[in-house]
């Protein structure tokens, strides 16, 4: 391979390194090949199509700023040539980046590239603190190894809580003690590596933080990470943490790991003790983790979870055709053939039931709940939520009394009979309605209402729910098959039990995940 | 382009994930090209040549396990093909490869490679402890934004002090206030990042840790960052942060700065105080710093330095062929450029001076105070330190108190004939006698030895010295040059002179780097 350039290659290089320089959006575009197959990736993933990679030009705001210390050329031919350039960005550390490029008509352009900035110290939308370990673990134990994100709602001795909001943290006390699931953690031998990121207050699904922003979402790169166990989530995805210790409501466990591919469970109500935990709605608040693998999830379980009670189910898998409905229909099938893959057997029982009631039914207590818990610290703080979140406050100003009360004997009404509708089977539905959609608030409020009138069901009723993600129809490539395309989106299915089931829906995820994964 | 593959490059493709799989070294260095122009590049640092990249591979011990989740290819012609792949690892996270294959004689061989496995949460080498910050700054003031790395010997008020050995930060308690110097620059508005790595109590230049490691050096792959205030450094040459605060005994700003291309002070003995600092040699320890710029150097010296006393001397650069000839020629042959185009006056006033004695002088007086300051820390805990730094201690052991006093005494004899020597001019010097060297356990005693007889001046007379990176002889790649070859390695140039002139040579090296840089 020739390393003297083709003739004007280099000519392009350098026009490319001026138009970063300048953001200029046109001439970037101009000087990447058109057409589909245009390749550009970086720590952040991978992007096919001159469409993806000129839209993503278009929300970054520009390269930072930087001088190139190397620059090496491998020649194809006249027409195709690889540069091959080291950068010194002024902002400190170096980075690289790779080209190939192609000339088609006379104009020279990236067919292909590939780069990587410096990173940062550490992903500030993913952790707010961290050490090597922040926490050490007992010597020893189950979890001997395993570093667990947590969740800033949960207490950890010698740090304060920042619940996702600056202007808590800025009040907040160190705390003196751990709460009760970091302190059985360590006490099995997990240390703390950080202190993860959560929507604020943990009153979102969606994984943005207006303060800190969204944590990447690996598995599906420029979509929301799902929350608000964001940062947890996103730690264990990006292998920066093997358990992300979370909380679920309304789903904080359940749609992260849906949009991440992650396993996670939601504890049956009651099930682990909230000591030292940030409230949002204390009757549907509830402990949960997420892991990479059904074992350790389990693991987890074993020690956070109270022993087995008496009342075991059965493990009938059931599918109701009404909840899978609920869900877009990439998911829905997703989820169904999971179903008829794992032998669940059709309901009908659920064909009757209002979502959209019992979803509103759970909106409002929350909000009431919510209110009673935050509401004067919200009021003394003006401005310090995000617009998201500080909506949905001011919406829950709004909740009375009454209309708490009477959403709160709604709710037994609806506990009463969703417990009764899952029995002793084991419930198979979509953890989410949707893949990870894009971070567009409007969109956002909208997959926010269809998500609850799915995850309502085990919030309203109290129960476990242990989320596994399910194999994406497009065949991953191999030695025989070559390539394969772009790599599907995760779908989440969650399984649904009576109370106190946590540990059977455990076993039962290492069963499915072992069969069908 | 054309996305379908010329016959036989994805079976290669296969063959090379195989041999990644399981290590096979003789299989990986044959399916990358033969020869000097074969590339390989990843976070830490492009690799040029088919040598270069065989040695990497036989030291890292593997890759981490992985499945391909995509797979692109951009064909050129028969036989050449870009494949690029999406990698999701077994620990978690996603990575990319993108590979230029080559078919020579019938064999496909990759000429180029870009890699990118996940980041780590942090990077372990370089920190122990991070936050977003982990300590705020006062609001405004001149070191407004700025984030410091702190050196883990300095007391940040709510963490333990490490010293660089983890069975020093298993007894450590929380600190309960900050150090003279945190607290300073916390006051001046600027952050703590974090705790930085130093080598172990910091008696060592290499930057080495037994524990966890040499932090990089993104200026030099592969090479030793230098320290011992090396984290402190490290993280200023990511732009992990802006200042790194460290210290200085024998050379662990200077080294470090010199290795890495950075900027350093090494303050007047007692300027300024070192309340709250671990000691290792109390009568040659001073506070120091590093960053990536001039005049951010200045403007910490504003802040923690004492106000500029009366007896300013002249700004005559000198320099002595003496002292150069104690550099390597390449080193000494960028000091002596640098020299000349600062209107520096040769001296031969070091022509008679051993600095080998010196640097005797100095040894044994540092490792009689270091044993007095840890010899009963290192008995209670055998085991504890690394080989280099215990063996270090051992040697201080044998100093009894009448070698340790007469060394005290031709110490001031030695201080007297520094200050005469330099006077009233600026000395300029090599910072270091090397380019940072390979981490090689038995070559780094030398460059040690080598690096204190340059070093020791400053240390035995309590002088400031500021160091300053050189221009490399080769020209940067431009639009008009096209391509550059390898970028040269650092060179720090070290001005030194008369105790208290600290501000004085700040200035001095904000005007040359403006006229030099």
């Amino acid at each position: 391979m020739r390393s003297d350039p083709p003739a004007g290659v280099l000519e392009a290089f350098w026009a490319y390194e001026r138009a970063l320089g300048t953001d200029d959006l046109a001439a970037l575009d101009r000087l990447f090949a058109d057409g589909p197959g245009t390749l550009r990736g970086d720590a952040a993933g991978l992007l096919v199509g001159h469409e993806q990679i000129a839209a993503f030009r278009g929300t970054r705001g520009g390269a930072p700023a930087r001088r190139v210390v190397e620059v090496h050329v491998r020649t194809v031919d006249d027409d195709h040539a690889l540069v091959v350039a080291v950068t010194e960005l002024v902002r400190g550390g170096r980075g690289q980046q790779t080209q190939l490029w192609e000339r088609t008509d006379g104009r020279w352009a990236v067919a292909a590239a590939h780069v990587h900035a410096p990173a940062p110290a550490f992903d500030p939308r993913v952790w707010r603190v961290l050490g090597d370990p922040l926490v050490p673990g007992a010597a020893g134990g189950p979890l001997a190894g395993r570093g667990v994100a947590v969740k800033d709602l949960f207490a950890v001795a010698g740090q304060r809580v920042g619940a996702g909001t600056p202007a808590w943290l800025a009040d907040a006390p160190v705390e003196a003690e751990h709460a009760h699931v970091v302190a059985a953690l360590l006490g099995a031998g997990a240390h703390v590596r950080g202190v993860a990121r959560t929507d604020e207050l943990a009153y979102s699904l969606a994984g943005t933080n207006a303060h800190t922003g969204a944590p990447p979402n690996p598995r599906a790169p420029g979509r929301v990470p799902g929350g608000s166990s964001s940062g947890s989530a996103a730690a264990v995805a990006l292998g920066q943490a093997d358990v992300g210790l979370g909380t679920d409501t309304g789903g904080s466990i359940r749609v992260p790991a849906s949009y991440q591919g992650l396993f996670g469970i939601r504890t049956t109500h009651g099930a682990v003790p909230t000591t030292g935990l940030v409230p949002l709605a204390p009757s549907f608040d509830t402990v949960g983790w997420l892991t990479r693998d059904a074992d350790l999830l389990a693991a987890v379980g074993d020690v956070l979870l109270p022993p087995r009670g008496g009342a075991a189910g059965t493990s009938r898998l059931v599918v109701s055709p009404a909840l899978l409905a609920l869900a877009q229909d990439d998911v829905a099938a997703r989820v169904r053939r999971f179903a008829a893959d794992a032998g669940a057997v059709p309901t009908t029982a659920w064909d009757g039931v209002d979502l959209a009631a019992w979803a509103e039914v759970f909106r409002l207590r929350q909000a009431w709940e919510a209110w009673r818990a935050h509401g004067a610290w919200v009021t003394a703080h003006p401005g310090a939520l995000g617009a998201d979140v500080a909506g949905r406050f001011a919406a829950a100003a709004g909740v009375d009394d009454a209309t708490g009360a009477r959403a709160g004997e709604q709710r037994e009404q609806v506990r009463a009979q969703v417990l009764d509708l899952v029995g002793d089977d084991v419930l198979v539905l979509p953890a989410a309605p949707s893949v990870a959609p894009r971070p567009d608030p409007a969109g956002l409020d909208a997959v926010r209402a269809a998500t609850l009138r799915l995850t309502c069901v085990a919030g309203l009723g109290g129960l476990p729910a242990v989320v596994l993600p399910t194999p994406g129809p497009t065949p991953p490539p191999g030695p025989d098959g070559g390539t394969g395309g772009r790599a599907d989106r995760p779908v989440g299915v969650c399984l649904v039990a009576a109370p106190g089931r946590d540990r059977e829906l455990l076993g039962l995820a290492r069963d499915l995940a072992r069969t069908t994964g």
